[in-house]
C-alpha cells in the first residue's frame, strides 16, 4: 500500500474519503447543509462510533430526543446505538467532519504507538 | 457508556480529545502550528493510520523526504511506517486536525453499518 494519499476537497455538499484516500480504519465524511436543510433521516449505527466536529456555522443535533446547539469547534462522541440527527440553523449553513471507526478498535495510540526519530 | 459526550474547543495550540470524549476508535487532536514553526520532531507508527485534514491556513509536510504543500481542504492518509512531520508557512499559520486509527480495523461502514429510521 502506498505511503501516503492526498486529496482536496472544495464545497461539494458531501465528500467521503474512505474509498479516496484508501482508508483501511476509518471512513470520513466532510458534510455541508445549507441554512434550514437536515440530514433527512434518523439513524445509528451497528458496529460504528461516530466522531463529529463543527466546522463552521451553527445548528443543531436530535440525539436520542435530546435538541443539542452546535457551533464551530463543537465535538462529539456518538455510541454506536445512540439515534442522530443533524441539522443546520435556520439563518445559518453548518459544515461538519464525520468520522466512523469500529467502536473499541483503539489499541494504544500517541507516545504508546509512536516512534519518534 | 453514555449514548453522547460534546466538548467545545477554542485557539489552543493542541486539543486531544480521546480523554476528554471517551473516545474508544480513534485519537482526534486540533493542532495549530503558528507562522513559521513545526512539529519539532519525525515521528511514524507502530498500528496506527493518520488521516490529516487541514482546516485553515497552509504549510508543508515532508513524508518520507517527499516535501508535499499543504493548503485548507487537503486531506491525507499517512500508512503507520511512513515518517511524517509538518509545518506552518512561514508567511501564514496552519489548523490541521489529525485522526489516528488502527490500521485495516473497519468493517463495515455507512450503508452497510446504519440502521436508518
Amino acid at each position: 500500500m502506498k505511503n501516503y494519499t492526498k486529496t482536496s476537497i472544495g464545497n461539494e455538499g458531501r465528500v467521503e474519503l474512505h474509498d479516496a484516500l484508501g482508508l483501511t480504519g476509518a471512513e470520513v465524511s466532510i458534510n455541508a447543509l445549507p441554512a434550514g436543510a437536515g440530514v433527512p433521516f434518523v439513524h445509528s449505527h451497528k458496529e460504528n462510533e461516530e466522531i463529529y466536529g463543527i466546522l463552521s456555522g451553527h445548528g443543531k443535533a436530535i440525539i436520542d430526543g435530546e435538541e443539542i446547539a452546535l457551533a464551530a469547534g463543537d465535538w462529539l462522541r456518538i455510541a454506536p446505538a445512540t439515534k442522530r440527527q443533524f441539522f443546520a440553523a435556520n439563518d445559518a449553513g453548518i459544515v461538519y467532519v464525520c468520522v466512523q471507526v469500529k467502536a473499541n478498535s483503539l489499541g494504544g495510540f500517541t507516545a504508546e504507538d509512536a516512534v519518534v526519530y
